[in-house]
């Protein structure tokens, strides 16, 4: 069922199985005992960096599979998408998986919108085990949407690192962690035109929607032991916590960014932080559900922001706007 | 419930209101009484195509809901997709539209997935009235994918061309046409590497979803009044007779492909017939539909049709993977 913004799912999905890839930046952070697979170096074996990144998915994918103890035959749908354009890397890695394929964009919200896709194929009895992917890889990423890595472009401090990483998810009725809803979000546009300060175009839109799903549900900060936002690092992550100030509302005891977590800061070169489809869907496999599985966090809502520009809408002078969609997930309590 | 790769939907969600928009060429063309809004030109009031394309998806999904008579706050998530990197025109257009969005990719067999996602959300019991869209336009087309429109290139005869087209479909519990089931396809690579020629590229795709449909159903092309394809025009769609028949199987006096439908190719230079997301779209809410309301057809199966190709996997040499989406509709019998 639907309460406002957001559906509540009384099938309650778990997740069976997930699994992560990622790059070396990634695997020399914080979380590096968290993921499945780190790569020897960025390239997973291919000779461009778009067939690096599909090769994630499949790796990814694949992990997540066998620890699914699945057959082939009874994984569902792939849910997935990337910021490739024409989600090239998406689309390579389902040739290459078999699966019957939903492909999705949402900028770097992808993962929570896979998330809330698939949950909602489980809850119309349609899917009983989708499979949920995102990824992004710095290299396709930089040179697609900036500058060839070549050039050396210097990047402003408001800049963010896309995480070479990918994360997936497999669903079922097993499994510790349960997905009890999702908050679709609209698309929010702060006025931002600076393609070198996500964070700041996506702030309004995690705020838009965290709120709508505290809205729809009756449920307060307090009521959760993490807000996860996917991407918004330093400079987003800082406007969220003041958008719910003005409001009266003091997130700051259970507010955490994935741009954040992947990274450290103060040893690795990553300006205002991580970002990417990549970078939420890693952490998400490689902590915030190990956690809710053990127990040690028990709710937590999981929050993928997106920044919906292209090179083209920049250069044209447009603005940039933001996505924001949540999952509400439940550990064993 | 599903079974084999297609789903079927028990509560059979109904199209409560349609409407497309299109450009001059489409709308000299043989559908030209069935659409709502064609361009005086193919600039729509905006100054850049890109701009252009996303006035479209505004202008078909807002057409859409004033014939559904729903208010705004009754319309739910927008459901849609676009051929421009990071899909910009639906983006762009879903923050002028405010709904809640859920952005999907599947090159040109967007709408056919859309229509599965939105029909999955009102199976679920998530979503009453789903707003599915899909867009294309010929000139942001040309220049992404191929050439500058200034560069004046040679077009090959097994080239396509893009429709300038959108169309928008409302689900509710009302309305003459429904949605029974749905097929989401896998991809298919049968090696093709010629970005001109993405009708050969698809066709296998479109045989194995179509295939796939019967094989879960029970039906056969007797029990269907069409097959339309999305957009496999003339060279596609031969491909896909002769897999047909190679079967045993003759879809000749049913099938008909919309890249075929949406203009005349002998007073009309579009070259092997009509491609894009906006191409079946259109043809679905400017033919199908009515057609299916008034009883001129009864049951059609739906088959958006996808090349998965970008310029860049193409410079890079890769072969297109093609992918299709099968939506199974029936009239009020």
């Amino acid at each position: 069922m639907r309460r406002g913004d957001t559906w509540f799912f009384e099938r309650e999905p778990r997740i069976l199985s997930y699994a992560s890839c990622v790059g070396v930046k990634e695997g020399e952070g914080p979380l590096s005992k968290g993921f499945d697979v780190v790569g020897e170096d960025n390239r997973f074996g291919e000779k461009t960096w778009e067939k690096s990144e599909s090769r994630m998915v499949e790796l990814a994918c694949g992990k997540a599979v066998f620890k699914s103890g699945l057959s082939r035959e009874d994984v569902g749908c792939l849910i997935g998408g990337d910021l490739l354009n024409q989600c090239i890397s998406t689309s390579y890695a389902a040739r290459a998986l078999g699966f019957r394929t939903v492909g999705i964009y949402g900028a770097c919200s992808t993962m929570a919108e896979s998330l809330a896709i698939g949950a909602a194929l489980f809850e119309g009895g349609l899917e009983k085990h989708p499979l949920c992917s995102a990824s992004s890889h710095f290299c396709s990423a930089e040179r697609q949407y900036r500058y060839p890595l070549g050039y050396g472009g210097q990047r402003a401090q408001t800049s963010q690192w896309t995480a070479t990483a990918c994360g997936a998810v497999i669903m079922g009725d097993g499994g510790k962690a349960k997905i009890k809803a999702a908050t679709v979000g609209r698309v929010y546009d702060p006025g931002v035109r600076d393609a070198g300060n996500m964070g700041a175009a996506m702030a309004q839109a995690a705020y838009e929607t965290v709120s709508a799903f505290f809205r729809d549900s009756g449920l307060s900060p307090a009521d959760v032991d993490l807000i996860a936002t996917g991407d918004l690092s330093a400079v987003g992550s800082e406007i969220f916590s003041e958008l719910f100030a003005a409001d009266g509302t003091d997130v700051s005891s259970v507010y955490g960014d994935c741009g954040l977590m992947l990274y450290d800061r103060e040893k690795q070169d990553v300006h205002s932080g991580g970002s990417g489809c990549g970078c939420s869907a890693a952490v998400l496999c490689a902590k915030i559900l190990p956690e809710l599985e053990s127990g040690a966090l028990k709710r937590v809502l999981f929050c993928g922001t997106g920044a919906l520009l292209s090179p083209v809408s920049v250069s044209q002078g447009e603005s940039i706007p933001g996505i924001c969609h949540l999952i509400f997930l439940e550990g064993s309590l």
